[in-house]
């Protein structure tokens, strides 16, 4: 941490915060220049308040050097975070596909979803229960009813089951999810995120639709702060100016968290584009870029999905479409030599 | 909303989605180019998935022309909403001026405040006993020892206390809270905001970090269709590219929301600006925009607070801010015509 | 400017570093700590290239304390500029209203539009010769002849005139002119800006659509460097994701320009909003804010506009606003003791 | 084109409007409802402008269906525009990989790089003679001399040359250039666009750091209506609220151009980054995605580059790259049946 001081600081003031710092168990080093002085703070800093220093009188700015997260950040955990979902390893080189319907529908529907993307070699089940929707009047899930014929569909067919919640009062529910899901507009709704950390099960957050690396990973530092280590990141597209597609998706977030920490990457490209015919291009990327997985959504009649139609692939392009990655992802795994 | 077909439209296709359309009460209107094909539905559209038309094989595109909100459209509701908050009205043309600390700390520190604020001519108390820190590491607030310090401190000065609700589970605590808040994080936790709509306390709703106008009166929707008509409307700074402060206030919600609904709106230049010495220029422009309301950060020593620090006035410059504003307020009010 | 290096540095290299920096009149301190090595450069390091630094084996980031401006900043240079225009002081704490079309149309137009509003209270005369439209398709501004009648305009009404130039070609057109604007999308032409450094006529710069406060004084500091010392930086809204205005206007610029420069600053609110009736809310929260000056859009049949109708004010409502934004200049002059 | 008319529109304004819109030819359809009446104009209406029509007293809104630019639309161009540089084909389906230094610096330099990339299998060569630098005081270029060891270069290797021009004025020193470059600040100067419009060299146009699709190709658009139809499309990062990253790549660009335009599409990902470790991932997430070529800085020596160093690959790293991305984009070519 640096901080930066105003011209002329009070000489007695200065030395108040230097010993405060020191016993922070942080390092001060000053640098004194003819037009600026600042102090180096050197040490485990992620405790220190930013805000509390830059409103001290004497400061004109504070910069934060180090991380403000450490159980996520790769520096204090080298290696590679490998997550097992009922026996599907999540961030050990493979390719994880979870697929599934936006919202459970109907036991026939999920029933038929769930046989058809096992067959084509998905390796978990997505359906969401509750649903947030913008508005009031759209469909809201099958909540209760939705989670029990999800939790049926992956017992029928072996796969693992992910679906999101979206309030505390509704955890009990989750007891026999595998992964449970927190959406892009609760990724910072703190008191859910604790709880989380309480439990054992992976958990998989989206980042919120402006919500920078850091802050992502400062909301999965919640759940590993409170003891829960398994956490899958999920990018499903930022806001933008650019409207054409519904969200923007955000490929350079693999590499980045790959070096800022150890937790798995996945990719929503589904959500990102809000249009079936881009889920291909965008998987095809995603995978190429080194993503540990992918969610999309499928539908076993799009045209009359009850929610997010516009954006899941038929089950005859999710089977194409897994063959293709399959490959790709084998072609990329071979091509890297680090 | 106009439905755009794609050239070669099926012509059985076509007939099914109107005859469909027919029976949602919405007459339909058909526009024939030598290019293009056009469908003008015409009636309430608002519960009209636009979503499950898009994905239908002939529909190039769809575009609402009625927005999708409909208690909180001024259309349907010309006249302005006036709040009663415990004597104090919001959106009749007065300036309500809502002032304290962003986090209660200690009795002292609120009670201080309090009295401070009361007598620069505040309108109502607020201070924050759930935090909703980014960081784990962070004070995360006095929790229900807070609300009621914040309680007694409200009935001692006589202000009503505004304060903010991070999840559900705590709504029990906030039983004699004047105004719930919900932040601009919790924007779209609907869960929540379905629960606000069945209590009859008046509700202070933020924009979020990234939410359009539109989404803001979607949310207050949830409240308002849920049967709860008091939600005032918060702007405090919205994410762009720019840094150098914290958020950037974007002052024309003011009459934006004032044509689009008849909810009141404030404003809170404490947050989007993150630097006490902006809260002056930022509150006179909010006044002189034709803000309903303030809510301001006010701190007897912001210097040690234990959050938000930077932001907070000393009650010495809230106290010449607030004689300020209402000179500022009564000259705009005076020269208002219309 | 802090250079945080990588673990295990090589001290060959950083003796090297170190060295070099010292060539260059900048002190550098080192402070290690366990994890941590920092360098602080103190000094002049305007001329120092960040990127430069970034890239050796051994630097893992490099920050900027200094601002890289020089002539434009605030620090060296603590008076406020005010520039002359043609007898017209700008930044001197009075209220410079400069009124006119979008685009010069023909000589009854601009000569009607010029006589009302000098009437109304204006200190300058705008309209536009040379239009940046997004379509080739749409009308390109009268371009010669524009200024010729512009310039007649302002002879007859006694007006400074302001208006655009698109390319350096054209700059032999803008002897007589009083003050060259450079619109948004030229913000970053820097062939222009050095040209422009070499005149000594005063410079209208507008904020490019996404550029943050520091790079609109870097292009700022490219006239200044060159020797012309007469800009005026003006804020026309910039691109987020809220599409109901056209652009979002960032009022908070009035008083961070305050602060990082000595430049005067001025608020467009007809291009920032795109609709005539948010210009009189925006117009009065700019004077509320600290604005130096308006520069808005008046037309004398803003229906037959042949460019940015929607936005323009009709002669009638620009002199009720001025009288309305001289009283609250008024008011907020007189209460601001500082 | 929709135009969506106030409740209760006068009935002799509206007859004028239709028969206004009947002189432009096209149609207009009307469609009345209880509460709206909208009218749908059906035709080629690109050059009917959409800001007088909003003007209108009896108009509520004005949506635009058809897209604004025309020479530039796949829909009266179906076929992919393919365009032969100097022999090699850009958008016919190969991958065409254009490399070089940001700025020429030296005979030796500019040597040097050009044939290690002509080995590496490089298509083309690019090199910056003017650069547009935020800071007036960073290196700006080797200007004309530049230029001319550029031609050299790609002379001996037998590579087309490729290189940004900074404003009209510089045009007769790129007579022997292959490609002519237009920087992303460059892409709404519209005199230069026009003016390269007049040329028959093959054009390579940035997208603006917060152009939409639409805007880029409207720029585009100037380009062809002015007679040349050599224009090659490519994304550099577009700016958002992430910082970690210089730029936020938008992955999205390659199919969404592709189903607008006819025109070929190009990926940057050094500018996109910023960070030369990324340049591996992103790229390879282009290719995937199916654009037609990258344009991908490699320095001799990056630690010493006078300009964006940081984000160069050295000629090793281009060499093992250039091999992986070409395998990449067989299979994905094998793979792609439709």
């Amino acid at each position: 941490m640096i901080i930066i001081l105003k011209d002329n600081a009070d000489k007695r003031q200065l030395d108040a915060l230097k010993r405060w710092v020191e016993t922070q168990n942080v390092h001060v080093h000053q640098s004194e220049g003819a037009h600026q002085t600042i102090l180096g703070l050197v040490g485990d800093t992620v405790r220190i308040d930013i805000d509390m220093i830059k409103q001290l009188e004497i400061v004109e700015d504070v910069r934060r050097i180090q991380e403000p997260f450490k159980s996520a950040n790769r520096k204090f955990h080298p290696m590679d975070t490998v997550i097992n979902v009922g026996g599907v390893p999540v961030g050990d080189g493979s390719l994880c596909i979870i697929a599934g319907p936006c919202s459970i529908e109907s036991e026939s529907q999920i029933m038929t979803v769930a046989r058809s993307v096992k067959k084509s070699g998905a390796s978990m089940l997505r359906g969401g229960a509750f649903k947030p929707r913008t508005s009031p009047y759209s469909f809201q899930g099958m909540r209760d009813e939705g989670i029990k014929l999800l939790l049926q569909a992956g017992k029928e067919t072996g796969l693992p089951v992910v679906t999101e919640v979206m309030d505390l009062s509704q955890l009990d529910l989750f007891t026999d999810v595998d992964v449970i899901q927190v959406g892009a507009r609760n990724m910072q709704n703190f008191e859910l995120l604790k709880e989380l950390g309480h439990c054992d099960k992976p958990i998989l957050l989206k980042r919120g639709l402006s919500a920078t690396y850091q802050e992502l990973l400062m909301s999965a530092e919640y759940i590993l702060a409170n003891g829960n280590d398994n956490v899958i990141l999920c990018e499903r597209g930022v806001r933008t100016f650019e409207n054409y597609t519904r969200n923007t998706l955000d490929i350079s977030m693999i590499p980045a968290i790959k070096e800022l920490s150890h937790l798995p990457v996945i990719i929503d490209p589904s959500h990102a584009a809000g249009m079936s015919r881009f889920v291909s291009p965008l998987s095809r990327a995603a995978v190429a870029a080194g993503t540990d997985g992918l969610i999309i959504e499928v539908h076993n009649d799009p045209a009359r999905a009850k929610c997010d139609g516009p954006q899941s692939l038929t089950m005859e392009a999710f089977d194409s479409l897994t063959k293709e990655l399959n490959k790709l992802h084998e072609l990329i795994k071979a091509s890297k030599i680090k």
